[in-house]
């Protein structure tokens, strides 16, 4: 299993970009490959390389091919994010898709062709680098496409399977080793978005999860709940039950402690527990923190726990979650790998009679069945009643699969009867 | 009078400013110099230089000031226009004022702050440059207050004025020699802005007017009719109406020849005719034309017309218009400065009697009187008329100052009964 981190320069944050410098990047890894982490996700600015329809920067590819460089020189290999798209708050949108020059970010053809052709640069630039890990398409680019985003940029599921469709044919067509696309968790939790998890389940080489528990985990369970230090688990859970292949990977591309919801005591006792249950999941194919550094005081406008999402202080020092996914690092490297990384992930096999348990997601109605997933909602509630009275959380299953005679789900023998009245008093929710 | 023209890069148009190449801006400001003008307006991209709330990068502000530099090897003062903003279809908004963080732009208090230290910072790293002419707040900035911008920041009169008295100051506070601050027409025809003709008149040490034909003059009349070629020297008349003090200066800071309007074998008579009739103005301290050279083909999504206002080609060759430009330029240097020059803008005194007609703009209703000064309507009709009639467009006065003891207005003999004629069958404006 991989262990990783999102990069957040420490000087400048992402606005760095505009005045690249290498030596500050070397810092800034410095620290980060001090934990023993093997990745980091490294995010360029759509804009500033594609500041024109018809203009990609070459400067502006070389920089970014240069942070893949200096990653190399401490041994960490890079994940490229392509459409930022959307960070921490702030949207960066080239001026060619705003205001008198809008155009649809996922159905326009210019548009799309554009953005292809900005990922495909970017791909090429780096693809010859030993230490590439692969290209997200952009982060959480959904965001744009969302019922509550100001100023939506509307799509289909259609629209959404071919962006995802022509977007990653960019990347790997410019020679990237692995292709993902990373939606925030409207995807599972928000009737109204676009972007579902089939697309998540079905495009790029692994599904991506991001887990932030002051989406409403924290809040009903506290920050130390079993709802939110498994909340990673479960939102992967969730995605797998999606797989069309049951060997099919799952990153947990985005995880942190936001102190908002997670008291700054707890906030090792969060990383350590989130890692752990993480963990336990099979098919997991790698963990990346969020984030490297905090973002500096200096910078203005920030959702106030932005300020406090490093593993490092704005001037390098490590905090309490920088040591916790240090020891977790150590522990997974020094251990066998664990048991369950042999099972893959998505609907168990009849061999898996005797592993963790099984929950029905009742998938019947497309319209209504995600806010149910939501955290807090019914079947977020009956999953956890199982993975608490079993040690582990349970495996999601989707009615409209048991129904399908192309897929046998055997049923387990176990504890059904405990379970059957676990998750009367709640949701009901179906187990097998 | 002074001569000027727009700086449009030759490579990559303002996104230049992310490849900052001192030898590029020096080839292009060698063809500029060579037509005999003696000042460029030079636009930054406000996203560029201030990208957060917090951050104004100072290498982007010696870019600028490098750009003030090369010009002074030609000779040529620079005008710095800070914020872009909009330029040629486009818009430039910082990230800060977006979608989450959508703030109004002329009445946020964080927002209007921040412009503020962005023009301070801006005039700061130029004001000791002998050959910085001045600031302009931005460019058309009113344009994302107008009520067709398609995410309009709406502003009261009042939120306008507070606007443009503290970004004036900021600009004299670090040492600008002259502040302005440039409206699109709108100002002048469009009842619903909110940047009104008293703004543009009395905020500043000049009252800029940007000319467009294309906004419906040449439409009414023709690339090469009265109404077109005497469209800069109109607004300018128009504009004075407003001064308060009758030696305030007028700035013609854009007028171009745009071939979606103008035909191309017209632009060179065009041009010529339309600084002729410009230079007629009392008052007049400056012509800067739009723009130096053409949008390259290869940057897409551009108005057509905007591929073709160059005075050079974008590989640097001379057009009809640098030729007509450059002899105007001879001429008024050879020549003894115009007899109307001595004649100060505004209200004609009493010994103006024998001078150029007079025509009242009835500005009583404020809410109404705007669209009818547009162009082909009543208002502009009539002055179109006296200034075909007497060779000269007349000056304007308003009504308003008509009525007004402390401003007295002589009534002056000449043409009355013909023009009395002349008027009535279009709107029947009053001259006196």
């Amino acid at each position: 299993m991989r262990f990783g981190v999102n990069y957040t320069p420490s000087a400048g944050w992402f606005h760095s970009w505009l005045d690249f410098d290498a030596d500050a990047v070397r810092r800034d890894l410095a620290d980060i490959a001090g934990l023993g982490v093997d990745h980091i996700r490294v995010f360029p600015l759509w804009p500033l390389i594609q500041p024109h329809r018809g203009l990609i920067r070459p400067r502006a590819l070389a920089d970014v091919a240069a942070v893949v460089d200096v990653a190399a020189e401490f041994g960490l290999a890079v994940n490229i994010d392509a459409l930022q798209g959307h960070l921490s708050s702030f949207d960066f949108l080239p001026s060619w898709v705003l205001s008198w020059h809008r155009r649809n970010l996922f159905s326009n053809p210019e548009v799309v062709g554009a953005q292809a052709d900005y990922i495909e640069a970017l791909t090429a630039a780096v693809a010859d680098r030993a230490n590439l890990l692969g290209v997200t398409l952009g982060n959480e680019v959904n965001q744009f496409s969302s019922a509550h985003h100001p100023d939506r940029h509307p799509a289909t599921r259609d629209h959404v399977d071919a962006w995802l469709t022509e977007l990653t044919a960019a990347a790997r067509r410019a020679g990237a080793p692995l292709v993902t696309q990373a939606c925030y968790d409207a995807t599972w939790y928000d009737d109204l978005e676009p972007f579902r998890p089939e697309h998540a389940a079905r495009h790029g080489d692994l599904t991506v999860v991001h887990s932030w528990v002051f989406n409403g985990a924290a809040q009903a369970f506290g920050g130390l709940g079993e709802g939110s230090v498994r909340h990673g688990e479960y939102l992967l859970r969730l995605a797998a039950a999606w797989h069309d292949d049951p060997g099919r990977g799952l990153w947990l591309q985005e995880v942190g402690a936001p102190t908002n919801v997670v008291a700054e005591p707890d906030v090792a006792a969060f990383t350590e527990q989130t890692l752990r249950h993480a963990a336990d999941v099979p098919g997991l194919w790698g963990v990346t923190w969020w984030c490297s550094h905090d973002v500096s005081r200096t910078l203005l406008d920030f959702p106030e726990l932005e300020y406090s999402l490093g593993l490092f202080t704005n001037d390098h020092e490590p905090k309490p979650a920088a040591h916790a996914l240090s020891r977790m690092i150590q522990q997974a490297s020094g251990s066998a790998a664990p048991a369950s990384a042999a099972t893959p992930a998505g609907i168990p096999s009849s061999a898996a009679s005797a592993g963790p348990p099984v929950l029905v997601l009742d998938d019947t109605d497309a319209d209504t069945y995600r806010s149910r997933c939501g955290p807090g909602q019914d079947f977020h509630r009956d999953w956890l009643k199982l993975a608490v009275a079993h040690g582990t959380g349970p495996a999601v299953v989707l009615q409209s699969r048991l129904d399908d005679p192309s897929r046998p789900v055997r049923s387990r023998t176990g504890d059904l009867q405990r379970d059957t009245e676990l998750l009367a008093s709640t949701g009901g929710n179906r187990h097998v």
